[in-house]
């Protein structure tokens, strides 16, 4: 067989066998700088070790959070284009006219300033209506060796863990630099507990899996490498967000926030040290800077509970106010969609078989033969706006309404989609007018295919026609390889894109979910009309295997915390055999999938089942036509992560709280008080439970709905079926 | 030193150890088809040989031009996008499904088709009016072994040479598939002479080197690879259009026309086999085509003389037709510009030193200090507005007007021109009022820096900008290394790029004029407002150690026979030391310079130098000022590739003539007869000519300008001096 792509990871090596970097974190530093956490509980040291390498620690109290860890980077040498030697075959070498050189040692401290903030602000959507943002820091100014060659670190410390950055100010020797690899080491505590997924240049959609550090090498044998599109790089690698837990009973959490311009990271371990590793571009090297530039923040968060962690608003708070001027046009959305039935396999994005190839400018889809199960017809989206109205759900999404999509993904082709000539049978301008007779919008939805240069050729126009019907909305999907083929999905090259689509989508006053794309880093702060990404294992899994209950118990510590995720939860028939093609199973109770809607913070929620199938449990349903999708309080009871979370929010527009709580594979009893509702008021709740005999497997529709009064004294006693939940709305 | 990129290439080795392809080429076959020109003069044979290899070959009367030479593909084989397997050290491969597999075997001719074609044309601008279009054609079907893998190959016989281009149908077993390379083979008649320059997939901006093909990776020891942005593949490489000369006196050129979603095609010498080596991408794949697909016209053209050469339109012939509908905005220019002082160095495209870097979001340029040498100021153009005006220039082209200049080349700079915002010393509303006022027009210039993405980003808004103020013509550049990294200019992913600014420039009715793009392959016929390309090594370069005058001798033969070339002729002040601290010499003399509008063809022409040289000279500018640029005949007298040439041609919209001839450094005498002058008419002659001592190096401005009548049965002698050349106004 022969081999088409090859990468190998180089920079884990680097972590272990250069001495230079083993030495200095092995030293006891003579000076070092400390810094705390606004409640003391936190410190940080940071210091240049004897052969100038930057090296920062974390402590907890008296406990180890991360041990002496080092930093840099190995930047690419000075280039001379056109440096050509041909070598005895015949063949030619482009030189460098410099080698690559290391950027982590020789550093010498010139300065060092320190700060604190403490304020609040007001996300435009959100978990809560304010958030505290409070930190000091320390920013220390470095010098390599007799060069110009300047690097600042600045260290913002909070109650919640650090976040750190690269500096590389303007007016010195850097100018324009490419990086060849960074190297900031996040050494833990000890072969300790990790929830990770494996490192990959272009699919996040995995599941978790649960294991020390020294197992993830074993464990990558048991892994499923399925995806239209992926890049992992070593059998050692990791994403992040990644959750850990030391024997100590520490929760960690490493991620990085606000990636702009810069490749994504991921993580290599070795022993106990994780290593960054950024995303390539095709030749291989990193990432291009422009200096005065910046590195996104690394974020090492610490809590002493998984609830803290839950609670933790690092991410966010480590990002840019909102650059936007207006917002008014920003809003939550509730919505269903003509999706799930292509999903499972019920029908089709496509319209015909009657081709022999598809150009779009050529094609005559008028007079091709359609093959009758193409979902996004008249009919049947008119149907799904019915529901939408009837039910109070604020939009539909329509997937397959434009051509293209009988030849789209992983053919190299270029020209895959227009995003503006809808299929025959869908008559766009009636459609949208029925939505809108009924107060009901529909969510556009652009897959991408990858071919990122087409849909920028195609975005003004896409948008414009987005404007035109009031769709204030888009999913976008970056389904498959990367067109340039070379780049990835995760490079920064396309990290770029990605901001891109969104910044032109704000001037067009659209909100934008995307696909496939980049896992969040916060970024929503600063643009909130990014109300919301996949960029994980979804829902839509379900129909493709299947995803254990432990999957949704963990998301929440580790993809949600870079900003919401659209799971689309909400599917009541378990058994998709009853309605295609298709034998897989949804792992979940009626009742699991009714407390994601608290659960799994998102301020776009998708009710992702068929309207026949909310129909034969509409008293279900009712919670999820009840459930806010945007919040004033929130407050996370009962956690750990791959295991449980129970949830409780507040109604930003209201006085009435929500609770969700979901369980694993394990049946479990949860005891939580309600001391969240306010001191003195009654409240009607109603408690959406596992019936007594459910089971995700076995029983999956056995709920019960209970209605009692319940006042802030209460205690609830509650029990969750084996990949079950529970939810309960309490209104004033 | 640390390697940055290799490359090496291994189509050569196939074409010499595949002993299939070899042993094809050798057979006598038992059926052949064959193929004349519609003079009979050439006659083509094609056949599949014993292994199922397709072979042809082409002969002038019974001399060979092309000795039997192989075809086909080398194709990536089915790709599982999700094949990954880890290497005992932790690496990573991804596994192609299949290997790549041969596509120029196992064949067998299913059908063949005949046709013919013989009609005229009408270029919207050109060397002629009315252009002949004259050719057999042999279709051939062919299916390899029991597959359903089907190719076509058409082959056009002109009686100026060959062109033959695959075809790939729908509906057949390729569907969409990758070419990991074309194996084209052109056998020449031996080791012949050729005029050629290196192969490389980032510049043409070469000298010419005439030698036998045996002596090329000898020669390559002298080339000087010193472009901004380059990439040879191997020291037999050469690019097309390449002109050959066999010992029977055949004059044959190879190129290719109508490059369109393709890569562009070089070839490398094995022997005498030249074959093709396609562009290839970040990852070393060469193409992506969709069924039903074609190659560009791989073209041969064989001419028994020189001038016979010129005179061959055989590449716009192998074209499509015009797509325009509306061609009315669509007229040659003849301008001046803001340009060359930059080149030579007396002034700079850049407006500040005062700067630590620049953010074109965010660097305020009113508050910088100017360095005082920015070249496209007020002042300045307007002083190019009135020289224009006063001397009957269509337009002045304008570098350096637009902000970003500072840093921009080989950076890596993503975001390097916005194409829309002026510097503060170039009023763009009151310097196009004040050329509109004069009856000339501002030429735009978009310089992309090769940051494609950021060039498309921009182009409806730059476009727009220019539909704005009447500018309807742009020059782009794109100096330094693609980005995104890993394409190179004439990969499939950057020809499709340059094509797509010329029809969208086309929807704005704007012409384009595109610099270190592609070489053109006939596109104008397709599109007309694509007006002129540099892609070769222009007259800029007297200021860069200079061209000598051989240069200009073979570019009609090479590089123009793809389309006109903007090579910016017209410099009068040889000596750049007498204006600007530049040591480097035009290696001509004035009347070359002034032959070169003439000799070489080109609808957009720029008198280059400083108008203060011109008003030193004009008597001698008068010409540049009578020559149009648009002509209904012409004729090539004399010419010998690298030596000289003789054009004479008759102005559109005229009945006047005009001659120019040009020399290499040899001093030459040279008689031609006026024959192609209206019989019984008496035409006024303004004869051009060097002094009797010029001399390209040690006396380059001495000229003479003598005036008498003539007639059609006039016969001219006149020297040129070394580097040397004369032009010839014929009035009525």
């Amino acid at each position: 067989m022969a081999v088409a792509v090859i990468f190998v990871a180089s920079c884990g090596d680097s972590a272990v066998k250069d001495k230079v970097r083993l030495q200095a974190v092995a030293e006891t530093p003579a000076n070092a700088e400390t810094l705390s956490s606004p409640d003391g509980k936190l410190t940080m040291q940071f210091y240049v070790s004897k052969d100038g390498v930057p090296v920062y620690s974390l402590n907890y109290g008296d406990t180890p959070a991360v041990l002496p860890s080092a930093m840099g980077y190995e930047l690419r040498g000075s280039i001379k284009a056109n440096n050509v030697v041909f070598t005895g075959d015949g063949g030619v070498e482009k030189l460098d006219e410099d080698p690559c050189y290391m950027f982590d040692r020789d550093f010498k401290i010139t300065g060092t300033e320190r700060n604190s903030y403490d304020g609040t602000w007001e996300p435009v959507w959100g978990e809560e209506s304010i958030i505290r943002e409070n930190w000091n820091e320390l920013l220390v100014h470095l010098t390599q060796g007799d060069s110009d060659r300047c690097l600042d670190i600045r260290f913002r410390l909070f109650d919640t863990g650090l976040g750190f950055r690269y500096e590389f100010p303007a007016g010195h020797a850097l100018g324009h630099f490419v990086i060849k690899e960074e190297m900031s080491d996040f050494t833990m505590p000890g072969d300790i507990t990790a929830w990770w997924i494996p490192g990959d240049f272009d699919t996040q959609e995995y599941l978790f899996t649960e294991s020390r550090l020294s197992e993830i090498s074993e464990k990558y044998k048991d892994i499923k490498f399925g995806n239209a599109s992926l890049m992992p790089f070593s059998n050692t690698g990791v994403q992040t967000s990644i959750l850990l837990k030391s024997d100590e009973g520490l929760y960690l959490n490493i991620h990085e926030a606000a990636l702009v311009n810069y490749p994504c990271m991921h993580l290599d371990v070795k022993g106990s040290t994780l290593s960054s590793v950024l995303t390539p571009d095709a030749q291989g090297w990193k990432g291009y800077i422009q200096c005065p530039g910046k590195s996104p923040w690394r974020s090492i968060e610490v809590t002493p509970t998984a609830t803290a962690m839950l609670e933790s608003r690092q991410i966010l708070n480590l990002n840019d106010p909102c650059a936007l001027e207006d917002v008014s046009w920003i809003h939550p959305v509730k919505f269903v969609g003509v999706w799930w039935e292509m999903i499972a396999g019920k029908s089709n994005w496509s319209y015909t078989d009657d081709y022999e190839t598809i150009d779009l400018d050529s094609f005559d889809y008028s007079k091709a033969k359609p093959h009758g199960r193409h979902g996004a017809n008249n009919e049947n989206v008119r149907r799904y706006i019915d529901f939408a109205a009837k039910h109070g759900f604020d939009a539909v999404l329509v997937e397959g309404w434009n051509t293209g999509w009988e030849e789209w993904v992983n053919i190299s082709k270029d020209y895959v989609f227009d995003f503006v000539t809808p299929y025959p049978d869908y008559d766009i301008e009636a459609l949208n007018e029925y939505a809108r007779s009924k107060g009901v919008k529909i969510i556009m939805h652009h897959e991408t295919s990858s071919s990122v240069r087409n849909y920028e050729r195609h975005l003004e126009e896409a948008y414009k026609l987005m404007n035109k019907y009031g769709n204030d909305a888009v999913k976008s999907g970056y389904v498959g390889d990367i067109l340039p083929h070379g780049e990835y999905h995760y490079s920064q090259w396309i990290v770029n894109h990605y901001l891109y689509c969104v910044t032109e989508a704000a001037r067009h006053h659209i909100m934008v979910d995307a696909h496939e794309a980049v896992r969040p880093t916060g970024l929503c702060r600063t643009y909130p009309n990014l109300i919301g990404n996949e960029s994980a294992r979804g829902n839509e899994f379900q129909a493709a295997g299947g995803n254990p209950p432990s999957h949704t118990a963990i998301l929440p510590f580790t993809r949600l915390n870079g900003g919401p995720m659209d799971y689309t939860p909400g599917l009541f028939e378990q058994d998709l055999s009853t309605f295609c093609d298709n034998g897989s199973k949804v792992l979940a109770t009626i009742t699991n999938q009714l407390a994601l809607y608290v659960t799994l913070y998102s301020p776009l929620q998708m009710a992702a089942d068929l309207p026949e199938h909310y129909e034969r449990f509409m008293d279900a349903f009712q919670f999820i036509k009840d459930v806010p999708v945007d919040w004033s309080e929130s407050h996370y009871l009962l956690a750990e992560p791959y295991r449980y979370i129970v949830a409780a929010r507040k109604d930003k527009k209201s006085e009435d709280w929500y609770v969700g709580g979901i369980t694993d594979d394990q049946k479990r009893d949860f005891e939580f008080a309600l001391d969240f509702l306010t001191p003195g008021k009654t409240y009607h709740a109603t408690i959406y439970a596992d019936a007594p005999d459910a089971d995700y497997i076995d029983n999956p529709q056995a709920y019960t709905i209970t209605r009692k009064d319940v006042t802030s004294e209460d205690v609830f006693k509650i029990t969750a079926a084996r990949g079950g939940g529970f939810a309960i709305s309490i209104k004033e």
